[in-house]
């Protein structure tokens, strides 16, 4: 797979995304049903051919009908199928046998009513892709372009106004949500390119989706909804040059709580990974992650300016103090950051209003209802020239309905922004839509609640970074004469060995075979030691006594392991026993937790936190996607709540977080390396010391199946 | 102050909110002006005597003008007053005596200009309060009871359209975000029953309106909005009538972040406590705190049903998978239930409907679009009669929009909902304005996105929780001989004493004077011992080193006690030492700290959280306001995330949590007994055991000033 399948790629998708014409296989004469209306919503909207196919007609809707899609005189670009399930098969070879190149299955019956269904749509989507064709569904809604009037769904959502065209593209799994989000976005006022909504995804998927709206032209912002994310080099391509085309895209992934994702099962068959795991790669992309429509367009009504602050320095004029306190506490919910004006700007605004607080909320009290010119325009340009805000909110509440003051203030802020062109200015307002509309003509951001206007300027901050953020340093490579992960369990010491060879420093340990041995190992490493179980079929040694901290002499080592060996014939009788390890006791420092897990969609992730009760009970982690380099390895260090215990707190020695972030690079770079072989790694504890530090206890879990 | 004022009370604001005659003062003939407006919107709405008062000129906007309130021929119920602040102590004069009882005083320039400003403002509240009427603002937008037309304010806003009438208050500290609050309601075509506006608050605050609102039989849901709450006994009883009244109260309480309470501070000089405290405060008296208007608004309109399911158990019905999934992420995230229909009902249903899901999201699929009445009937049958939901949530997007669907739609919805009465129903549906208030008219909650509606029944779950909730147990009585909080800053040891006086157990400790006297003492506390500094002029030991543990015999004492002489000389020289404390050494159990601190606003509140690290770096902790019960001390320790370490997590003994629970209370009744003695007070540590506990070390610093 990938990007390079010849069969893929975003131009594979314009017979059926922009097509010059149109099949409509199972059309129907009736213009309310589901055969009739893509038939219907074509004929008024579409301007090229449309041929109708149905063998028991000579007409569909006055249109020549066709018995086959083998006797259309010309090979349409698109053809929509709304045959039964069980009549697919043939139509699709009939649509592939005609050199139709882009095929809309709206028909449900296939995998989402069991393995029969399942069955047939395999079926199709290998006559399709055989025949070089891209398909759609089966059971999905359909798909427009807004510009070409290809209405290839039978949703009656378009029937109630067909949308303006613009630059806002949809893609949706969900068909009914789709339906949904587009109606909104159409009631909202937006400008759309293209709508697609996957259904089963045979074929045609999400990351196809946003593949094809990376290349097209008519794409400024791309919204996304789905229930469950797959095939990751595809998705981590298209997202990545989403990211390149400095394309924000918005995201619903739903699927977040566990009843949620067991929902999702049950209607898509979504294999549901870890949803934090799902949250990190989207912010690694920058995607913007929506919890609710309304939120979802809040940002791609901003995004859709394309203009991206990065210093997300928060600029607040408002005409209320306490919509101020509002919106500076709505700034540091999302993380923007709000400079006071320079002293100096802020002594020239109080003369210019005497009882006006112009350090940042700036607020410019109804003085400026009299004066709105000189006011606004006076503090706004200061704000711009002198503020240093790359973002602006404004609160100006009701004053636009005033037909008296609409236009002076509408001009008054535009004055002020033209002095420095690239800055968003989200506007709290509430006006008569025809108001409304004019200051949105001036390029102003409109929202009745100023919260969101706050939140859709951070979500553009957001963008903004994600676009100039360089590509993360290359991972290093596997040491030369790494060893491979094991294919079955293995003890502690061969974990420990075959991750030493991956480069991550392992505590020194002899096994030893009897107290003896044990003595003289102690003796050599130097006291005090630990005693640990070194038996394959005991992999939780410390919950049966297994492991022995702090022995000070040869007397008590001996001891120790007699005592292990009674232990182990008491846990588990019959189990072997290949001896007790013998190890230096490692003090002084901070035990950690270094993990990986395989998740089903994303494959190995990394996990960080420290030791004890802080991740299993604190739950104080953090995850990275395997492979990373250093720089990444300490922003996960970083990222802890704990990271003070790490970093000096409370005169505490400052542990080395070089040599632990390079353990963790390692371990992803072993991990990715052996992604088909994992299913978890559990280095617990790697002590990280003051210099150095070191895997203590390592265990290596193959991947199951 | 408190309730009992006989100048306060619900009734003292009925003059003016539902006035039968009213005066104008400062009025202009002139209705654009500010002075102006007043008269235009009363004269237009305001079905009773109007009474301009204008020394110049003899009618005002047609009606007869006086020269002052002392000559208007019957004593008008209230007064707007609207000359500028220097006249404002005068006009206040007149009012009070011509026997006016409500004064609403939209005039600035007072407290908010500076101390002139607030030395007027003083005066004007102290003249009122003599005169027996009650004064609103300065410095505020006024009011109105939307039955009554008593417009009294100069807010533009009232000029595009009267509000509906109806049962949703509105109280608002802020002028300006108070009528954007108003048009907002307006523009979703809310009824209101008051709307107020307190300003600068030198009378009338907004615990005076929830009073009001409690009595007032017109209300059912009071929506507030507040930079910096007060006099927290009135608050608390107004709070706690709502609650009593089933009255619920939603409230946006802004100034929660830095920058935010900063501008508040800047704005009506709110005194800024902690908002952790304030949080903690408005959810003990169930107020759901809103983060922005349109959350305040979704659910006060969800909650003017009145209806208050309290189990909160969700079933949600969709026509498309993903709104299931995604309704079942809010329904996780917003804490509510979603148990699944009983096995033999989706047994049932799945016959019905074959492809149905009618697990719980229950997905009834496309297939009701061909038999809405069986189809939609029948599953909500089953639903509400057999799967135990006390609150209902559907997504039908937009098939209301279809004129053939829309009536039997709502029909089928209704003919189930009539079932069992009561159980709220929000639906997501796109519809046009028509159709919605048809929905709406069945006692449906509509709303366009469907989180929006799972978000809006979470909050009446809320409510109904908080309206059955009993009222908390008493505190117990401060013990009989408690010692009083210090005046001035006391030494460990008496401050243990204090607090073992008010009941709290702590640890046996003997004051040695000299190493022999200590070694005696730890040879009768029994070994090993704790020695610490004991100095008026040390107060943070540790950091000085003046802490040693584990001393195990005589000679370490000894040595011990001249250590510590010789520490306190280098660290302070000249520091009195009274001694060195010599204690038992506490060993296995868990390290707690139990902290007061004095917030400006709500008084002593107390915090407790585990010790070491986990306060001050994992900042888990909890809150609550002094003086508390047993039953509120175990929800204390059983809400930081580390309660599992008190509980016998990962096979540690179970520390006696009713010890350390009686430990809080006793703490929080001597810091609400010593209220205005004490700033704070840190036992640190307190160390509970297996079975009882005690307090270590203790620090209590008078209150300042």
């Amino acid at each position: 797979m990938g990007g390079t399948d010849p069969g893929r790629g975003a131009r594979s998708l314009l017979p059926m995304m922009k097509p010059r014409s149109i099949a409509v296989i199972g059309a129907s004469d009736d213009p309310t049903r589901i055969g009739g209306r893509p038939v219907r919503y074509c004929k008024e909207h579409f301007d090229g051919p449309l041929y109708p196919v149905n063998p028991n007609r000579p007409t569909i809707q006055g249109l020549t009908a066709y018995k086959s899609a083998r006797d259309i005189p010309e090979a349409p670009d698109c053809a929509i199928l709304v045959v039964p399930a069980a009549a697919t098969i043939q139509a699709v070879e009939d649509c592939v046998a005609r050199g139709i190149k882009g095929l809309v299955v709206l028909s449900s019956g296939f995998a989402e009513v069991g393995s029969e269904g399942a069955a047939m749509q395999a079926r199709v989507a290998e006559i399709a892709r055989k025949g070089g064709a891209r398909l759609l569904g089966p059971n999905c809604l359909g798909a427009f372009n807004a510009q070409r009037g290809n209405f290839m769904t039978f949703s009656s959502s378009i029937e109630h106004g067909r949308p303006k065209v613009g630059h806002i593209a949809i893609a949706s799994q969900s068909g009914a949500y789709g339906s949904h989000l587009f109606v909104l976005a159409r009631q909202r006022g937006f400008g759309i390119s293209s709508w697609i909504t996957t259904g089963n995804e045979a074929d045609v998927d999400v990351a196809d989706a946003i593949d094809f709206f990376v290349e097209d032209p008519e794409t400024h912002v791309i919204c996304l909804y789905s229930e469950g994310l797959k095939e990751r080099d595809r998705l981590f391509a298209a997202l990545e040059a989403a990211r390149k085309a400095r394309k924000p895209v918005v995201m619903m992934k739903v699927g977040r709580s566990a009843i949620g994702a067991e929902a999702a099962r049950a209607h898509t068959a979504s294999l549901a990974g870890s949803d934090a795991v799902c949250d990190m790669v989207l912010k690694s992309f920058g995607v913007h992650r929506a919890m609710s429509a309304d939120e979802m367009f809040d940002v791609a009504y901003a995004a859709a300016r394309r203009q991206y602050p990065v210093k997300g320095r928060l600029g607040i004029m408002t005409i209320s103090g306490g919509a101020g306190v509002l919106m500076s506490d709505a700034a540091a919910d999302y993380g923007l950051e709000m400079p006071p004006m320079p002293e100096d700007a802020q002594a020239g605004l109080r003369k210019l209003v005497p009882f006006s607080n112009p350090r940042n909320p700036v607020d410019i009290t109804g003085q400026a209802f009299n004066d709105l010119t000189g006011i606004v325009t006076g503090f706004l340009d200061a704000m711009i020239e002198k503020g240093g805000y790359d973002a602006i909110a404004g609160f100006f509440t009701s004053w636009p309905s005033a037909p008296s003051m609409s236009e002076p203030l509408r001009k008054a802020v535009k004055a002020s922004a033209e002095r420095k062109p690239g800055i968003p200015f989200a506007l709290s307002i509430l006006a008569p839509p025809a108001v409304w509309r004019q200051y949105e003509a001036e390029g102003f951001l409109c929202y009745e609640d100023p919260t969101r206007a706050v939140a859709a300027l951070a979500a553009l901050v957001g963008f903004g970074r994600a676009f100039e953020r360089p590509q993360a340093a290359p991972a290093p490579a596997l040491p030369a004469g790494a060893l491979p992960a094991p294919a079955a369990t293995v003890g502690e010491a061969e974990a420990k060995r075959i991750l030493a060879s991956a480069g991550i420093p392992v505590v020194e340990d002899v096994l030893a075979k009897s107290a003896d041995e044990a003595a003289q190992a102690a003796a050599k490493l130097g006291y005090p030691v630990v005693l640990k179980v070194a038996s394959p079929d005991i992999a939780h040694k410390s919950e049966m006594g297994g492991v022995m901290l702090g022995l000070a002499d040869a007397d008590a080592v001996r001891k120790g392991f007699a005592e292990l060996e009674v232990r182990v014939a008491k846990y588990r009788p019959g189990a072997r026993l290949d001896g007790i390890l013998v190890s230096p006791m490692v003090a002084g420092g901070v035990e950690c937790i270094l993990g990986v897990n395989r998740d089903p969609v994303f494959g190995p992730v990394v996990a960080f936190g420290l030791g004890g009760i802080f991740v299993e009970i604190m739950k104080d982690s953090t995850l990275k996607l395997a492979p990373f380099a250093h720089d990444e390895a300490k922003k996960m260090i970083r990222a802890i709540k704990g990271f003070p215990l790490l970093d000096g707190a409370r005169g505490r020695p400052k542990m080395d977080q070089d040599a632990l972030a390079d353990a963790l690079v390692r371990l992803s770079v072993f991990a990715a390396a052996n992604a088909d072989r994992i299913e978890s790694i559990d280095i617990n504890p790697f002590i990280v010391l003051p210099k150095g530090g070191m895997a203590v206890d390592a265990l290596i879990v193959p991947r199951k199946g």
